[in-house]
């Protein structure tokens, strides 16, 4: 066998023996999952503060649910699950060509995002559900996009949304609900971006480019990347002349969100049924806000890019860290509508966790002892210790200290090695000595002080800390 | 058109514009969910009580590593995942059979149970991995089984596993376990059978019947289902005689977990190494509960169908309830070995959740309160008591009580129609009146006594109650 036989035999055969997982998708071992916990722990709180219930739908959703829904691209990322038992049995040889096949041989897909499930689920339970229904709902969904550096083919959403009311309330709602889930997180690097869909088209109709409107829209979307020069030239060249852009252009300053910018913004606009809306739409969430508009911005230049908003836009972005958006979402006139349900306007936001992550990782803001899975290790140092110390662990447990009790009598240092894998805190060593003088040995694995106390009093001294 | 075209057609449009699930999957609605993770949140929170650690792997795994690992059924029972883009292309039209297409046009599948996972994920991380590795895992898998009342195409696993130690003192804190989690939600009737599979070795061995070993242990797996006459017909077609079937319905009896039938077991098997290892195991067993042995019994026809078990094994099963078990689980050798891993012993539990709901819902001990999302809604009789109240649930929600504000000044009653419906317990009511004498109406939801209050006194009269 010739030598480059031998190499490719061997990484076939290494490829053959590791397992691996499939690309764009992760593994959470323990310290991530407690990370990723805690975010989406803390997010769901917040949820529920506001009344928000929750909802979970199957990851696999018919074909004939998805498809469609998310242009031409989406559906070419849609994951399609195969019939099972024997898919091609009725199905005839001539078909033997993908476009034609798919249809044939899968009926399934799965969840490419929350929103489609959750109009398909109101529309389904439209009897039972009382409007308006405010839903929170967080699962995983899968998109066959190429992976990338923080693109996943398998990725958490976390979103809320209310269906059947179109009050501005909700808006001011999830403005809350931004200021409080960041707070809680720690993190204070950041942007609530807000715009109005209407705000847009008013501007566009100004500058007597309607016709041009979703062009547009995506190209001042790019404002971020390709900088306002970027834009001008996009702008010109789609054969807007110097009036039209700089109109357009007077909409790509970030301010604040307050009631005199408002009142510029106004004035500067004609009297169109669409300025009123979008202009009237934000007094009224200023008003509701109470004027405390502490991380909000307006920013003309947000479009998000999508076709379905209809309202107020929002935005989050990180300040400290190079990052896009951790967080999206705007009112919508017609979601249920898909599925035959019309007249249903609601609104939602979806938070992106993997970012959240990345963003917190980044600061370093996550809590020191959040990856704690143990307070306590007990370490029998001989047979004997294990009855000794069993009732202590369970005693320590129903007063709510996460208690183990390492399973075997390895070497001291091999237990405590375990211990600071895990980053417990404390360590109960319990010998000979310790089991005649009814005592404990407790160990500080922190700061390595090591004291010997009575039997009795562990859930006590471990209480006053 | 014929009458019974049109009623074809008339289905046709049906289906097509009303929007389904596929077979055997559900959506968890609000009510359901809240009791749901009722079910897991107390699972979670016992396991994390015994130092267990969350893991969490991807939906979708190599087909590499799912297939061979459940016997031929279970291969025929994975999901398969179709191959993105023109997954056709390479391929030519003369492979045009299922068993022949598939592996070229699918190369992934979806998770069919946690342990698997589980094995290829320590089998990934092993250096990363500090054993004994004590994890858990709570999430949905996928059977292409026959959906029928209680079988789903996508159902929860909540497993806990420990890897790496043959300690006895994991098969005691699994019964610690058992224990806790239904002690914590108030399922008092269940027996946690106990069984050894080296037990049904001696047993069998003694009856001289080893060559039969499998098919005797499936035998009397059933005996719930076909009695001690089934089991004993069933031995006897088998081909064995009058004295190996006594010896064998010998192992039929439950007894209660103590010293003395352990003994009585003892003395009634030859001295073999299966039964000194059964016994031996069982017996330190004992000790290490401190022979607090309360819902534990010992269950000699307990086999659980399942080959890997090669120690103790568990079952759970409800009293009160006509049900199978609703957790089982058991100590086994080699998990990892199917990867490459050798001599990792390990042990391990499954909550089967949808049984568990389906008993405490017969049962009724959910807790009445699990269902309200929401302890307070505003009631709005005018635009201006927005301004009056938001202040009010913005601090409410800061005293950790969950709040919303009706997002319209729709008519009192639809307003507390809603509330009803979402269980919610207070109404503050706003109107004129309120405002100008600075109070608040508020109203109790369940007696329907209302009262006026000080707007300052609302925090406090919640807070009281």
């Amino acid at each position: 066998m010739p030598y480059f036989c031998i190499a490719i035999f061997l990484i076939a055969f290494n490829s053959m023996s590791k397992p691996s997982i499939p690309r764009g998708t992760r593994d959470f071992g323990p310290k991530v999952m407690a990370k990723r916990k805690y975010i989406l722990n803390t997010i769901e709180q917040v949820y529920q503060s506001f009344g928000f219930m929750p909802l979970e739908t199957p990851s696999m959703e018919n074909l004939s649910t998805l498809t469609g829904k998310y242009g031409a691209e989406g559906d070419q990322l849609l994951f399609k699950v195969l019939n099972s038992g024997d898919y091609l049995k009725d199905i005839s040889a001539d078909k033997f060509e993908s476009k034609v096949l798919t249809p044939l041989i899968s009926e399934k897909g799965l969840r490419y995002d929350l929103t489609v499930p959750l109009a398909r689920y109101v529309v389904m339970n439209q009897n039972e559900v009382s409007f308006p229904f405010k839903r929170y709902q967080m699962q995983p969904v899968w998109r066959a996009d190429r992976p990338q550096k923080g693109r996943y083919r398998e990725f958490w959403q976390c979103d809320a949304d209310v269906l059947g009311t179109p009050s501005l309330l909700c808006e001011a709602d999830f403005v809350k609900i931004y200021r409080q889930v960041f707070s809680k997180l720690k993190l204070t690097g950041y942007e609530i971006r807000i715009n109005h869909r209407k705000l847009l088209e008013a501007v566009v109709e100004k500058a007597d480019a309607s016709a041009h409107f979703k062009t547009i829209t995506i190209i001042i979307d790019k404002a971020d990347k390709i900088g306002i020069d970027g834009v001008k030239n996009e702008l010109i060249n789609l054969g807007l002349n110097e009036t039209q852009t700089s109109v357009i252009l007077s909409l790509l300053n970030k301010q604040a969100f307050n009631a005199a910018n408002l009142a510029n913004i106004k004035s500067a606009l004609p009297d169109t049924e669409n300025a009123n809306k979008a202009i009237g739409d934000l007094t009224q969430l200023l008003e509701l806000l109470n004027h405390q508009t502490d991380f909000v911005y307006l920013d003309g230049s947000l479009a998000r890019g999508l076709d379905y908003y209809t309202g107020c836009i929002f935005e989050v972005v990180p300040t400290d860290v190079q990052m896009g958006s951790i967080s999206g979402g705007g009112r919508y006139d017609d979601l249920t509508g898909i599925f035959g349900l019309k007249g249903i306007s609601g609104i939602g936001i979806s938070f992106g966790i993997d970012r959240i992550y990345d963003v917190m990782e980044e600061l370093n803001i996550f809590p020191a002892d959040g990856t704690k899975f143990t307070d306590v290790l007990f370490c029998c140092m001989d047979e004997k210790a294990f009855a000794y110390c069993l009732p202590l662990a369970d005693d320590l447990r129903l007063n709510g200290i996460k208690t183990e009790v390492y399973p075997d009598t390895s070497k001291l240092k091999k237990q405590l090695d375990y211990a600071n894998a895990k980053n417990i805190s404390w360590a109960v060593i319990i010998g000979e000595n310790e089991m005649n003088n009814n005592q404990l040995a407790i160990k500080n694995l922190v700061s390595g002080e090591q004291e010997l106390i009575d039997k009795n009093a562990l859930t006590l001294f471990l209480e006053k800390l």
